[in-house]
């Protein structure tokens, strides 16, 4: 069993959950986050002449430079699932452009439906 | 070590917060999210004549197709309080019905308490 | 890899992050939660008399103790910058008085990134 964490454009979570459902994954949770990757930001950190521009970009990046709104959408899968929710992820998410986002696979140890108080795979709702 | 990550209804997080300090867990964090398990919708998938009603089905869950506002509460106990955790959160959150909640169970690899720079299951405030 | 999650005071976001990225760590996502430790409060449960003050406390906990808004940042990084991301955190975030804050490691089973479709370490711009 697995959690499949995915951070994407605010803009993709319909077209997102749409595919999910799509391929058969209609038990989710999402979240609002900020987030940032490396960005597009080159740090010419090897070059010479470039430490004082580091040292301009460390500045960027811890005082002024922005966490950009982000939705998170969690999934909770068997194993064997966790192909066709990365796949589907990255198929409706990828533009090409810098923020497309991540995707982190976790593992879980146990599931339970608080309903009914069954656990195991049968409580992922496939 | 293990975090207990459960999804509950919004309604529920007073009551939950009492039952896990009667239980000894007075250490947590909550979260809003947005969640929704399988429901009750039923898709008749694998019966005659039903791709049409299927195909309508993914639609509303794609597009208008809503997450429900719910409350996360995740606390991180020691392997020993795991089932003790689980079984308050399932005593005080199952009502029977559909959007009662799940329970999921994850591995924690350390600890550490900021104010002292102390690791181990003693941060965990057991 | 290891996702390193801390809970901060909300004042201390900004320098937190400055802290990070002059350790080299610009990738890292953040969301509001809110949270308690064990806080200052004593629990003489195991002192004679201490029963009846005992439930008052957990009526305070359970119905009035409030959870505190706080910050909880995230950060996956390859298992040898996990000791970098908490000494940072220590350093920057511990004033020695409660409510500092925890620290929890958990594994990270895969990650890919969305824009290019690659995987493992690599995606965690490092």
């Amino acid at each position: 069993m697995k959690e499949v964490m995915t951070i994407i454009r605010m803009n993709k979570m319909n077209i997102t959950k749409k595919a999910l459902a799509e391929a058969g994954i209609t038990s989710m949770y999402a979240k609002e986050c900020l987030g940032r990757g490396k960005g597009t930001v080159e740090i010419p950190r090897y070059i010479e002449g470039a430490a004082e521009r580091y040292q301009d970009m460390i500045e960027e990046m811890g005082i002024q430079g922005r966490l950009i709104p982000k939705r998170m959408i969690n999934v909770i899968v068997p194993d064997k699932l966790v192909k066709t929710v990365v796949n589907t992820m990255i198929r409706v998410n990828k533009t090409g452009r810098s923020g497309d986002g991540k995707i982190f696979v976790m593992p879980v140890s146990e599931s339970w439906r608080v309903r009914t108080g069954e656990s195991g795979d049968e409580v992922l709702d496939m």
